[in-house]
Formats: structure tokens, C-alpha cells, sequence
């Protein structure tokens, strides 16, 4: 045969879990979208349909459950490693777990009745972690998508390269928005160094990319993305990497001067397609890139 | 010819218009999707073809963004009266209009940069309404959409009929989730009477619809739906009528006897169809039903 | 209390159903997505939570299932008539059932392999057809949805009405094109009369309906919707009654001077938001129109 | 400053072009979405927020919209390397240039009026090609997505890896489903060397997959899309790798027991969530994998 099996990767995908834990009338709630992807000794499923070496994903979907009762749901991050390390160290076939988690977060509902435990979804970004162990080290990549900003002022995009097909006139005053989709990687790879506090880590890294937004006089969308990398990497030792995928989202002036109307940076056309798209890693001085270029490969 | 034209509507639809107000340094902003639809003297453009008495669709686009210049955005439901007023009043061919919107929600990002114009998009439900005018009278439904909220106990389902085809356990303690889609209709129909302050009663609205759900111990998703209806309707004396659409987002209690494990309503799977579906309208004694039934006709 | 409950259905919606008839090595598919909703006496379920007038929706997802054994898949018009007799004629607390089912359609693969078992589905529109029975008189209403076509020439818009927001220049070539929303409501109603052939009628309204929109030349939507629904109801005698409702897809042709290139209706821009949205029912001579002149509500 | 910056790019994303190209009555149509991103000397952009190096995205934009003219469409990648060949040998400051492009197919619709312009889009898989220059040489990886498929026997699942969380049982006779998304490489990279005929090769690649799914005799899914790769690899010359990403669409045989039923292999539930992932690479003998294994990054 004129071919061969290159890199392959197999599991159950989109694990839907609610973990709710009671402390009394108080309850607390985790609600998690685990994908389990194992690599391993494949070559034979591949070319023969032998599945002597393949664990079901259907086992890996009961694993989760099984682990969100036996282990708890701390973090996405620490449910992560106790997948991956799970499926490396029972299986002698499976090299190497990735584990990505979706988390949707959930707010109480502020009422008057007995008990702790009304909520409703929060709806804003997306909480995401990559585990990936290969039996030695760990690679956490954790991030968040979907979070939609804007500054309404304190941008310009002006003195660019001007070709043939340049029409583009310059702007001195305009909106900048953007869906930030971010994916940061973490220094702990070893099991015998403390693993960050990962809720906490969360939270401030979060807290600093809106207020680096808010807080940057933007000249160009990547200027404002770098500055939002360079801040979270300033305040959070703990992370090396930070890659930004970040939609312009343009916001289009509507010219009203065919009404006899003036439109003072009022009245803007919030656009579908085609919108900028700008992407870049940070790094940490003396910092190696390991997080992919494209977030999307086609 | 053996046909003719029944009920016809037309217009331009999903204007995306974001209003942005300055007070100095501090900006305000309005985010809205609307779609406006016109009804009246359509016989000729479908028989033959004549435009002779139709507003371009073009045209009804470019007066959603004059007009949230010329008269700014307090509200959602305000302003579509003006424009469902001005398509009406001033088209002789066009005897009704109606005016749908969507509004999207953001918050300010806390930050210690100058100025106060910078903001994240908060996520959580889509704010609705729809305003129709014939020339004489007001119909406005406002409402939500995608409100999702959880009990994760407080909730029961049994004593229910069985049949051949029924095979459900009771359950004395279950999870109950929803996506709330509501639709409400005002009171206020007529110029001559003061109308509601819009934006109150929006956040007034939503505020009961979650305490309700928190606070009613639930025998069914139907009695919640009901519980939530009351005590808006109870409360806010600008509302007639209010119907629900809930799908029962079911979790379903994980299985994990095969582990040897016990599962004490702590581990559940969140699926996605199908799903029940509870729909029904609340109404003020002495009032009629004027929404639809159904929120989507196939 | 000073509120009560107004019209109210529930059921389980979204039951995906593939059922699979083998004929030796040839097999045959249907893939349904079949939602139910039931009405009756039901005030107690609200008021109270008292669930003893209420078959579970559990039940009526169990009832899909086997009644797809039970009855097979000859189309999804019967099945849904099957599905919605047992509901109203085996309970008591039931009086009106609604059926609305989804059909995706699947093509052979052509192959050199044994047997003709296997499956590519097809991905243009997806077929609907909504049942309703009451326990005396049925209401059949089919169509399908997102079936997208495009005239690239013998299109025109010029007459209409122009006021002071009005821009748009009149177009005497343009690009015409809409993804088709299509409702049409059968005329039998009683068990006493020969049901239609559900599969063949589908098949000849998806026929007229692309060849009527090639056909048509076109000085408006509107003209083109009239036209689609006049010749479904010219040549099937089964229809009474159809309602599209057809966004225009806007093709804007793209302004080339800038680039010293003459755009001769060679390349346009396909647009997002916003589109031109026509609505409109047509019926046979001497009919009332039954069908909800809005597909969604809010 | 302890950060810097690494990898990056920028372009604008997801330009919709149609292009009709007239023959007399007779038209044709190519309907794509063109995804630009260029990078090079863009340090400065990042750091400081001088554009002294960038080609705004609007003007790439205008590029796609003005080569759709000047060079039409024969194919999109015949498309793609127009564009990438453009901005990198036209900008000192652009070293690297990727084009992703969407393609969408249209069928004529069949009729008895004039001409032949008029057409239904086909709703099928959705055409992908990715072209990459670095000024030297070329990367061509074309692909699909949204192509599902079925086969209502002859595929099994046993003799796998149990342990203490496996529950699934083995199945001789089930229903294997996918939603098959695939990219494939072409040997051709150099401009010295003739290029396939792209859309030839295109049609014969999803013609060898189809009936490579249709005529494997299925022991795993892994099986199954080695199979596709091997035949493709083995009767197209031009390409020499190619990777799967296939989802399990799990079709699972209703219990329909409690009813008295028996189901033999006819009843079905499509399951949404969770499902099992197969992704895998298939290598012409002697050549390097470059497709990324991973279709999305989180």
C-alpha cells in the first residue's frame, strides 16, 4: 500500500456535565463542555479495524461523569488534569490525553425565599482549558471566546500603505469593537512545582484584558491587542503565552447628509461581514510560541 | 384567474443600529436590531409588478438611522412608535406598520483610564419588543428571549397519567431549567393616555419573572410558567397579558451504579433534544388574549 | 387571584427519529425531527401543579418511537396524522394534538460495492409539515424552508415611491435572489375524504415553485412571490392556500471606478443584514386564509 | 518591557463574492467567501501603533472585489493564487500571504422559459481551499465540509478495551453516520511545475470518498476513514495528504421493549451530544505531514 497513518487522535466530544454540589441549602454549580482526545498505539484500528487497542469513547464519556462525582469540579483546569493523567497512566495504549473544557458560568438569582439555589446564566464569554499530557509534562492552555467589547472613542486608523485599490479614508475618531477569543498558556508543566490557583488566575487575567482595552488610545487594533497581552503577562506570573484572535467589528458611520442631517460619531451600522481579523501572540521574554497560529484551520 | 392575495407585508429587516450618546466624556449607548414591516395598498406590485405604491425597503432602513439621529434612542419600545407613526402618517399608500427590535445589553467596564466610554457586551437575554399602529391605536409586546436560569432543587414531577407508551419514574427532586422566551403586552393603546415608562418596566418585568422562578416550590414546569405570569401581572399594572414559551432543558441524573458510585442529585447530563416544551398565556382578569400562540409557525 | 390562564400547550419538541426500512440489501430511510403539543383540560397543572390530566412529554417521545415501528414512515403527513389521532382519541384530558415535523432528505450514494444501503443527504431545504386535529376535523399544512435560488439576470425595480429618505437608484437589471419560506395548507380536512399523496404533491409544489421563480420576470418580489404561489394553486388541486415568506437576498454590485474597471452586473458583494424581507399569502378563489401571516413572532 | 511580540496576522475576513460570468442567455456562477491574511514587517503596528507597514484590510477587500473582475473565477484556487501572488510580490512590507476560501455550488433549475440563468443552491457540502505564499513557493490545501453520510449496515463495533468504565455493549449490525470534514494537500507548490485542473481534481476526490464510505465494510470508524484516505491518496496523483476529521453521529436503536415491540435495526435517535471524534492523517508514502492535526484550537 502506497500510503501510511500520520498523527490520529480519537474520543467523545462535547461531554455535556452539571456538577452541583450542596453545602446545606447553598448549592454551588459547575457547568462544563468536556471533549476527551487520546492518542496511542492506533495504527491497527486504522488499518485492520482491529479495536483491540481502543478504549470507546463511550468509556470516555462515563469517565467524566464517574470523575465528576469522584473527584469534584474545582476548576476546569484541575478536572482536566485528572482526566488526562486517568486515561495516560490506566491505558497502555493511549500516549498521550488532550482534555478541552467549555464553562459556562452561572450567577444566583437575588430573591426572598428559603435556600441558595436559583441561578441564571450569565451569558457573557465563554470560559476555556486545554490539558494536554503525555505521561511526563503537562501543557495547560486556558482562554476565553466570545467576550464582545467596545470603545465608543480613543481610537484612530490613519497613515497606512495606500495602493491601487486603497479607498479607505483615514479616521481621527471612531468605534473600536471587537469578540476578544483569547487562549493564554500556563508556565506549570510538572507535576512536582505547585499548579496556579486557576479561578483566581482566571479572573485577573480577564479583569486585565477589559481594562487594558478600556484603558489603551488605540491607533490600530493591533496596537490594542498587544497591549492587552503585554498587561496580562506583566501581572500574572504564571502565564508565558497569550495568543489573540480579535474580529474587527466595524462599526460603519452612517452618512445621513442626504437627510440634511450632520451625524457626529451618533449614528453607526454595526456590520456582519466582511469584518478585519487580527491575530498575534505575546510572549514572555525568553518565552518559546507553543500556541497554534489559527484558532481555525479552514 | 382562479387565485387571490391574502394578508401581504413587506419591508427592510435586521437594521443594526447602534446609537451612541455623549454627556462629555461619558458616552451612552443603544444597540439595536429593527425591523419594520408595511402593510396597505399592495394589491398591484404583486399582480402586475407596478411599484407605483411601494416605499423601497431601502427607504424604510435609511429612516431607522435618520431617525435615531433625529430622535435619539430612549428606548427600544419609543423608539419604534415614532417610526411605526412616521411610515403610517406619512405614506398614503400604507396603512399599517409594525416594528420589531431586538436590543442587545452592555455594561461599562470598570477601569481607571479617563473618560467613561468603554463597554462589554453583557450576554445574558435579548430585550424585545414590537410596536404595531394601524393609524388609530397601539399594540406593544415587549419581551425577552434567552434568559436561561436553573433550580437546582425545589422541584418535583409525579402523579401524573400513564399510559402504554409511559415508562418515566417520578421524580420527588429533580433539576428545572429553562430558556425563558416571554412576550408581554401593555395596556396603553392610545395617544391620549400617558404611556408607560419603558425602561422601568422592562427591568421591573424581569426582576419579578426571576424571583418568581426562585421562589416557587414546583410540582411542573407549568405551574412555575403560571407562578411567573401572576405575580408580573399582579405587580405591574401597565401589563395585560403574558405568555411563555420554556423548553425544559432536561438534566438527567447520571447512572453511576456501574462505577460502584452513588449519584445524590450531583452529577447530571445536560441534553440538548428533545426537550418538553410548556407554552401558555397569563391574562389580567377582564382582558383579552392578543399575542399569538405560538412563537414560531413551524 | 386577579389573573387566569389564557391558551396553553406543551409536549416534547425535537424528537429526532431515523427509521430504517430494509428490502433485502436495498434499504430506505426517513429522518424526521417530530414535535408535539398538546392541548386539553389543563388549568389544574397551572393553577395548582397538579399533574393528573397530564401525559408526560416523556411519554410522547416514547410514542414517536413506536409508532415509527408500529405505523412506519410512509410520509411525514401520515406519520404526523397517526402520531396525532392516538393523542386525542386515547386520552381524555387531550383535545387538540399538533404535529410539526422536519424532513431531511437523504440521495443514494452510487457505488460498485454490494447492496444500496448507504446514504449522502441531500442539504438543500428541509420539508415541514404541521398536523393538527381537534377530534373532528383535520388541518394539513406542509412547506419547507431554506431552499435558496437566484436569478442572475431579468430582474428589474424602478416606479416607486420616493420620499425625503429616499436613495436608492432605480435598477432595470439586477440580480434577484431569496432563500424560500413556503407554507401551503391542504384542503381535506375530514377522515370521510381521500387523504392527498402526501409524497407526490410535495415533489410537484417544489417543482412548480423553482420553475415559476425561473420563469418570472420580475419587476418586484412581490410579483415573483404572487407568481410562485398562483401557479401552485393553478395546478394543484389539493392546495387552498400558500404563504411565503421570501428574504431578499441582496447582491449589491460592487463600485469598480475607483480601480479604473467598468462592472458590467459581473461581480456584486452577497449581504448580510440588512434584506429586504416580502411576506404574502395566496388563495384559491372562494378560500379563507388559515395560515398565521407571521412564521415567527418576535 | 519583559513581553514580545510573536507570530501574527491580519487581513479581512470572509468576503462574499459572486461572480456571474455571461454567455449570451446562458450565465455561470461562482459564489465564494474569501478570507484574507498577510503578514510581514508588522512590528511596529503592534508596539506603537504606526501603520507605516499595513495595507488597511479594507483595502484587501477591494483587491478580492476587483481581481474578481480583472482575472474572473475560474476556480478558487486558481482564485486564491491570484490573490496571494498579488500581495506578496506588490508590498515590500507583506512576506507571507494565506487565502482561505468558502465555496458554495449552485444546480440550474430546470425550466421552459429563455434563457438560462437561473439556479438552486446545491446545500451540500461546502467547497474549502487554503493557498499559501511565501513569496517562493505555494501551499494548496483544498477540502470539505458539511458532507454527511450513512450507511445502514455493514459496519460493526467489538473487541475493544474494557475497563471498569465501560458499559457500552459490542454491536454487530449498526448504523454508521458522519458529518465528513477533510482537507487535502497538493503536491504542487512550485510555479515552475504545472498546476491540477482544480476543479476536476475536486470532483474526483469527493468521488472516491463517497464511494470509498459506501464501500468499506466498517469494524471501527478509524477504519472507515483510512479507507477514504488511501483510495483518494492511491487515484489522485496530485495530492499527498490528506486528513479527516469525522464526527460519530450516533444513530442508537430505540429500546422499544417496554412497548412489546420489537426493533429490529429499523427504529433510530439521532443523537446531538456528546459524539464520538475520529480525526486522523493519511500520508502518501514518503512525504511529510503539514496539515495541522487539529481543525480548531479550542
Amino acid at each position: 500500500m502506497p500510503t501510511f497513518l500520520g498523527q490520529n487522535q480519537y474520543g467523545k466530544a462535547e461531554n455535556r456535565v452539571v456538577r452541583i454540589t450542596r453545602d446545606g441549602a447553598t448549592h454551588h454549580i459547575k457547568d462544563l463542555n468536556v471533549s476527551v482526545s487520546l492518542s496511542g498505539d492506533m495504527d491497527e484500528v486504522h488499518y485492520s479495524g482491529s479495536n483491540a487497542s481502543v478504549l470507546p469513547t463511550d468509556t470516555t464519556k462515563n469517565t467524566v461523569y464517574a470523575f465528576a462525582k469522584e473527584h469534584g469540579i474545582d476548576s476546569a483546569e484541575q478536572f482536566g488534569i485528572h482526566l488526562a493523567r486517568h486515561f495516560v497512566t490506566s491505558q497502555d495504549t493511549i500516549h498521550r490525553a488532550r482534555v478541552r473544557i467549555e464553562e459556562y458560568a452561572w450567577e444566583r438569582i437575588e430573591h426572598s425565599g428559603e435556600g441558595d439555589h436559583s441561578f441564571v446564566r450569565a451569558g457573557q464569554e465563554t470560559r476555556l482549558t486545554q490539558i494536554t499530557y503525555d505521561g511526563t509534562s503537562w501543557e495547560v492552555v486556558s482562554g476565553l471566546k466570545g467576550l464582545t467589547v467596545m470603545n465608543s472613542t480613543d481610537s484612530e486608523f490613519w497613515g497606512y500603505v495606500k495602493d491601487k485599490y486603497t479607498t479607505l479614508p483615514e479616521a481621527y475618531d471612531r468605534v473600536l469593537a471587537t469578540d476578544v477569543s483569547a487562549r493564554w498558556r500556563f508556565h506549570w508543566s510538572d507535576d512536582a512545582e505547585d499548579a496556579p490557583d486557576w479561578e483566581e488566575s482566571y479572573a485577573e487575567v480577564k479583569g486585565h484584558l477589559l481594562r487594558a482595552f478600556a484603558e489603551t488610545y488605540s491607533r490600530s487594533l493591533q496596537q490594542t491587542l498587544y497591549a492587552m497581552g503585554a498587561r496580562i503577562i506583566d501581572h500574572r506570573d504564571e502565564i508565558d503565552e497569550i495568543r489573540f484572535s480579535l474580529p474587527n467589528k466595524h462599526h460603519f458611520l452612517v452618512d445621513l447628509a442626504p437627510f440634511g442631517l450632520k451625524n457626529d460619531n451618533e449614528v453607526f451600522f454595526a456590520a456582519d461581514r466582511p469584518y478585519g481579523l487580527i491575530e498575534a501572540t505575546v510572549l514572555r521574554d525568553g518565552c518559546e510560541a507553543k500556541i497554534p497560529a489559527d484558532l481555525t484551520n479552514l
